[in-house]
């Protein structure tokens, strides 16, 4: 019942996201939407990427000997210096990582891609990298938002981008523990189809679901749409092997609690590469929903939304909470009712008549056994009822299921239509929601129109929790001519607002070298220096990964490792 | 209606455990039970403690230059080099800690005691101790079982041990949020009663609840009874300022989820004073519950109890499994049968007329609104009955709640009988309990019984997780002439079958001086170097508490820090 979740689709295309045939085109409603709200004449589809052939590479630094040794590991057919490899690898799918590549500028690319088979030809390959100073970037779907996976050469001979397709088996199954351990390499569907036949998911669902890799996950700190409901990746992993430089390390327990001293595990998940290389990880799982129940309440506004959401958190029937569970300020839901196909006039007419005049809309999910799901959903809606919403039935909620890998593939055609769009997130407590909404907001509107255009954001909460919840941007306006410093204006005026207000500067999507500068003030000073200080114990020549999370070694030179 | 879990007693009497007046005498019952069990003969009260007087201390080895740094920054009366501070700081309140003081060994006492009264005065003290060389002890209710609280000396010209008893305020509630701030060294009374009148509750209940704070929780990383259904400490603590030897540091976010790189957060929790000195913490909070139902059910064996709490976990609705979740052994079950006032004669044969010959008993309690905790009980007892349970009534529950921190004092009055008991716990996945089980109980028994006596053991399972459970163990045994000899054999055999059978070395007692040799078994090599690493960071003179959780240094002259 689940298997849209288990479908397999090839890795992105180099120019943007995912598979260019299921893009949809934009409708002319939303044509339209677009020249209204940002005030764009044309929005025509003049603004292609380049040519694959026009792509613009440097020669690979890597010489005969280290790619002759390399291919003595992994074998010839799995170390690549083709072109095609080396575009694709060439960085992630963030706004300006497809404004780069679409220009034609694959400057950065990997000197060499290699796709290991092993956990042992990753120690092998990064043993040579130690030697020959090399850098090594570690790849899983390469959908990171946050320039996670941008292969920094820094001071070193090159930069190696590890791809971890082929480590994509299921290892070990354990039911009734339900605990699974996989390559590090599966991705999304992969994970879902190899636990499906045993009865189980690991429910975790991000949009890049379709790409993105049990690795990614777990380096990234990453939260699924459901996470709600069955946990973050945080919360699902148990156990991880590492490949590092100094050699392999497993961190994590398969016992279910544990007063063993510090939780190593959690200093390598959210590592991003920088540590080593995750080769395989356990997870827990959960059976397979019977039934899904789907809902969508309107409130009066976002906050009274917000205040919906925290009571069915706090003061709803313990487990009774959805495991998807999305609200959407007025703008987002103005949106989503004119471009989702909805009869907008009777829609707001009726909503108008109950006193909402600019509705937030909240969509939710409860999964499990059929009997269960009804129960938590009619007890949820007394509480949604009381806080101030209008029940509208399932249809929003399945429609958005229906679209929720599919956001993504939007971006590539509003960039080759002259728009720029991209997204960042955060998350708060409950007490500060409304602050950091409102501050985050209009830095990116002001931000946006500092460029002289107009701007648009529209947010959504897509995850609650008992302490918060986060929140969720997306914004557009029209492109640029320098779209890159657009980008970092914008990000920044966010980036501070989100810093200034108390909130974490990423809630899913990461550090990498997007959020690397403000990761101090969220750790502190010392709080650097103790990563620092973990790196040098596991990469101490800092081949791994160099430019993200944390600084960059300054002279690698003094490294303590001799070839 | 919890008011007596804010009930504020004395720190533990010097030789002992908690407050000796609240210490109930062995009856006849219980006497008779010892010498049938163990083949004793007297149990007489022939080994009480040595008179306080005859308790042998070294003469503080600090000099007056180094005490007048102390007092002009905590004051004169919060620096203690008298007897008594000093004695009730020698350790902690492991068995082997109670027989070495109890036989008048206070020689590894601090050289002092000091009561600082906030992070200031921390942070100047521990920059005299890294001047002068002084190791520091943080010491919050002295309660560890594994030797966590040791003063021990290294190489170092002196120990001082910080009460952190001074800073017990409530520094913050966020009733929105449900969050909580506390100076660490709260106890746990104190942190009920401060939030009880807002309707709050940490639900954080170890048997040393009376005693223990709310540093000591975070740095063990403790469990308490009912995490099963609050969460554990490192699942409740969300920010912890820690005073370390370079420099304050906070760790953690009050975002509720966050992806900005590794969780610094999980190294502090669990690091037992190694790292430097947690002074507050916030905590979430969760409503004081309205109701308590109670139940107990009786199973065929442990095994069949085992099953039934792994399919209320796994297969219960979701929210119905209930907070406290214990389930005793055969032989655990029938000492509480009858120690515990149960008529057990019917009993016994009502149980037999079930098919249950050696029954194992399961104690749970729901807490939460009225209307709630009676369905989830309901619920509950369906698929307890379907796995083999026979419904015992509330009474077992509530008689073991009546006495749940009461434990611990009996153990006092064993000793002074000439009774050996110890305690020990693991967790293992639900696959692995089994053998677990088995593996360190007979590990126990035979090491018990390698020194000429009888031994016994008694288990129970206090936490279930979706994936595992916890181990309990308590153990008797006649006290052998070279008593320490008899535990360091017992407990090295059952941490050695714990290992072998891949369980975790510890489930919420924490590491210590006790569990020290085993880690590098759970984490690896390179786990403890990443350990090190991390305290040469904060603590590159190796002056936090050296000798537990990872191996002091061996030449701390080579210090990084100069004075």
């Amino acid at each position: 019942m689940v298997s849209y979740v288990t479908e397999e689709i090839p890795p992105s295309v180099w120019y943007g996201w995912g598979d260019p045939a299921r893009a949809k085109a934009l409708g002319e409603g939303a044509l339209g939407f677009l020249r209204t709200t940002l005030g764009l004449s044309g929005v025509q589809r003049d603004n292609p990427p380049v040519e694959h052939s026009e792509v613009r590479l440097v020669p690979s630094a890597l010489g005969e000997p280290a790619l002759e040794e390399l291919r003595g590991i992994c074998g010839e057919e799995h170390v690549s210096t083709g072109r095609s490899e080396r575009i694709l690898h060439a960085g992630g799918k963030s706004t300006p990582d497809l404004l780069r590549i679409r220009g034609g500028d694959a400057l950065g690319a990997p000197d060499a891609v290699i796709f290991p088979g092993s956990s042992e030809e990753v120690r092998e390959v990064l043993g040579i990298c130690v030697r020959r100073r090399i850098a090594v970037v570690a790849f899983g779907g390469g959908t990171s938002v946050v320039r996670g996976v941008e292969p920094l050469r820094g001071c070193f001979a090159a930069v190696l981008t590890l791809d971890m397709r082929r480590m994509s088996k299921l290892l070990d199954i354990d039911p009734l523990s339900r605990t699974a351990s996989f390559e590090a390499g599966i991705r999304g569907p992969g994970i879902e189809a190899a636990l499906e036949p045993h009865g189980f998911t690991m429910g975790h669902f991000p949009q890049s679901h379709q790409e993105a890799t049990l690795g990614g996950y777990v380096a990234t700190r990453s939260a699924g749409q459901a996470s709600t409901g069955y946990g973050r990746s945080d919360a699902l992993v148990k156990a991880v092997h590492l490949e590092t430089p100094v050699g392999p390390m497993d961190v994590g327990s398969l016992a279910p609690g544990s007063a063993a001293g510090p939780k190593l595990l959690d200093v390598v998940v959210g590592s991003e590469g920088t540590m080593g290389v995750i080769t395989s990880a356990t997870v827990k799982i959960a059976p397979l929903p019977a039934r899904k129940s789907y809902g969508a309440w309107s409130f009066p506004d976002f906050q009274a939304g917000a205040a919906a959401l925290r009571m069915l958190e706090q003061d709803g029937v313990r487990g009774d909470m959805p495991h998807i569970c999305r609200l959407s300020d007025t703008d987002e839901t103005a949106a989503t009712f004119k471009l989702g196909g909805f009869k907008t006039g009777a829609l707001a007419s009726y909503l108008r008549r109950r006193g909402q005049s600019s509705p937030a809309l909240a969509l939710f999910v409860w999964e499990g056994p059929k009997t269960e799901t009804a129960a938590r959903k009619r007890r949820s809606a007394r509480i949604l009822r009381a806080a101030g919403g209008v029940g509208l039935g399932p249809m929003p909620a399945t429609a958005w299921e229906r679209g929720r890998f599919s956001g993504p593939y939007l971006r590539d055609e509003l960039l080759t239509r002259g728009v720029y769009v991209e997204t960042l997130e955060t998350a708060a407590t409950w007490t500060k929601l409304a602050a950091t909404y409102a501050a985050v907001r209009i830095a990116i509107l002001a931000a946006l129109e500092a460029g002289g255009g107009r701007g648009y954001v529209q947010t959504h909460v897509s995850h609650v929790y008992p302490d918060g919840a986060s929140l969720y941007f997306t914004f557009l306006g029209g492109l640029e001519q320098d779209a890159q410093a657009q980008n970092a204006r914008v990000k920044e005026a966010a980036s501070n607002a989100i810093v200034a207000t108390g909130a974490t500067i990423t809630h899913h999507h990461g550090v990498g070298r997007d959020h690397a500068p403000y990761l101090d003030a969220e750790i502190g000073e010392l709080g650097i220096k103790v990563l620092t200080g973990i790196k040098e114990t596991l990469d101490p020549s800092g081949i791994m990964n160099p430019g993200k999370l944390i600084p960059a070694p300054t002279n690698p030179a003094a490294t303590k490792e001799k070839p």
